[in-house]
């Protein structure tokens, strides 16, 4: 079902004059087109029995015809009144429209208020967040081929990090070389700053890239994401730099052990904190279970911050078509952190990963 | 005078029971302490006649400490309830807080009905957003001198991508080449996308850097700036591939007389409008004025997206410690693109530039 239609299906359901639409990544999502207007306003309006419009700075108006967008888009000038326009479009289509729906979880209070001065006796109580969030839960083809895209290039630059990882080089370094190498590919933006953490910096949960220098028996590790037409990717890996300890090696090989059970678990039917129950307690079975300190996995798609959440307490059940990661970890302070993390996909019988660099334990 | 200081001046000012600080960047600016918590809650509550808190997810707690914040600092585990836990701190220093102040340009409608929930009879109606920004607007010396940091990386910057500028060459490659140096040195982060543009494609004011390739006989434009310990460079140059047009020169000359025009005025006790209004006369002048079509410059600091706007209509005085872009810009539809930029302080007498990249039109 398109997406759009969908929408209107809402606003009909809870009986909303209008549906108010302003993050970004929200109107991506709907339209195809995307910007960041920063401080200026960009909206969408959305109504049961009308077309939807869209509101834009003007400097936008063309590329917003150019995306595709059939329907009508309305430009201001930064010395124009925004609200005020956008009010006047929609009187034009519903005269004294109610019960409105917005981002109730991105829209700010200052923007709220400029719009109500417009429509003093509207309510804007409905909140639209987790109807959206609930929309992208679900991925269709064409999104789930675009995360297969994204994920290609995750796979290329952890092999182009792998082959810069040396003992004497910082971890700032190896992040230079495959983010220079991605962006000679034209893959100019990453989904989240790449972390490379050596040695016992990778048990440090807060930890950053940093100009510490890799050394010989260092567990190494890589977490990173690219961004394709949108969607993104998001993968870790460890990896060892010459011989490592016998407990380095066990804590790898339990980790490991971890993610390949829980990813060869995930199917439709199960719930979220059942998926996170059968990565906890390989870990907990081997004694590591108080090192691994955080969820099993978060939902991804367009930005990792999206459901099904993969943790204890969520009955959620996986459904084809959700997209997660499944991204144990062990962290012993002091010694070294390990995590191993692919995304996925639910299919009808299982999952599939995006991405495909090997997970068996790698000495560089 | 103390940031923090100067915020709990304004709360006795107004009669505020407390104020309530969500955005990271204000945060940063008034702790020293940064940290994006994203969808967790990170906030700082002040208090006319109390000492501050910071109340952030437990797994910053221990960073917030070692950052040297002297005040106290309560964690929350992901399966409590923050805003409740935030409301029983706030009631053992005032029992029934009545006005309260927040950035109501950043808290959202869910997030400010979140607080409201636990404070049924506050009022959430004074809007510190205007008050943050105008602190931010005068930068300290110790300010300036990370503002100066920051420029020389991208000074650097513009040296390397000059040198990867030829024929054949695309865009794309050349942003490429310089945020790989950055990295080399460091220096991880942007602060916004880089923007290369080459030819008739430097005159779409909404392009992004693309794959198409640079020829002889293209002017190139630079837009680019770095981070440095929370602080932006931005600076634009133009430069020339080979021999190009006597209409291309004289673009060139008359954004760089614009630039450097502005830039010499620049002082003390003249408002932003009749600094704009100085760089547009002398394009006007020349018969351009139809192609310059944006201000003269934006405020910049922690963020490129802050005050005073130098443009036609602000009457705001400029004084010493406002830092600023003087950019102008011709763009010829279908021929070519030329930016000048350098941010600048106010100083008593003047102004001084964070970038100091030779002007001069430069043939690669």
């Amino acid at each position: 079902m398109n997406k759009l239609h969908q929408l209107r299906q809402t606003i009909t359901d809870q009986g909303l004059a209008v549906a108010y639409i302003s993050d970004p990544m929200t109107i991506k999502y709907l339209t195809g087109f995307y910007s960041d207007p920063v401080e200026r306003v960009l909206a969408l309006l959305v109504f049961a029995d009308h077309d939807p419009f869209l509101f834009a700075p003007a400097l936008e108006v063309e590329a917003i015809k150019q995306s595709g967008w059939a329907y009508p888009v309305y430009g201001y000038l930064d010395h124009e009144q925004p609200y005020q326009m956008i009010a006047d479009q929609v009187k034009r289509r519903v005269a004294d429209p109610q019960n409105w729906g917005a981002e109730l979880g991105f829209l700010t209070v200052a923007r709220l208020r400029a719009l109500q001065e417009n429509f003093p006796h509207a309510k804007f109580d409905f909140d639209l967040t987790p109807t959206i969030e609930q929309m992208r839960l679900l991925k269709d083809d064409q999104e789930i081929a675009t995360l297969k895209e994204a994920g290609k290039w995750a796979d290329f630059a952890l092999e182009v990090g792998f082959k810069a990882v040396h003992p004497g080089v910082s971890e700032q370094a190896v992040a230079a070389e495959l983010e220079y190498a991605l962006k000679q590919h034209g893959i100019m933006n990453m989904s989240f700053d790449t972390l490379i953490q050596a040695g016992a910096h990778a048990a440090e949960p807060h930890g950053a890239t940093s100009n510490r220098l890799i050394k010989e028996g260092d567990l190494v590790l890589f977490d990173l994401g690219t961004v394709y037409d949108g969607y993104i990717s998001d993968v870790s890996r460890t990896v060892a730099v010459g011989e490592i300890t016998k407990q380095q090696q066990e804590i790898y090989q339990v980790c490991l052990e971890a993610q390949l059970t829980a990813q060869a678990a995930a199917k439709p039917g199960m719930t979220a904190a059942e998926l996170d129950a059968i990565a906890r307690q390989v870990i907990e079975k081997a004694g590591y279970g108080e090192y691994f300190i955080h969820r099993l996995g978060h939902g991804m798609g367009m930005s990792e911050h999206e459901f099904p959440s993969i943790m204890e307490g969520n009955d959620l059940q996986l459904q084809p078509g959700m997209c997660f990661s499944i991204e144990p970890g062990i962290y012993m302070p002091g010694i070294a952190g390990v995590r191993i993390e692919d995304c996925v996909h639910i299919t009808p019988t299982g999952c599939e990963p995006f991405t495909h660099t090997t997970k068996a334990l790698q000495t560089l």
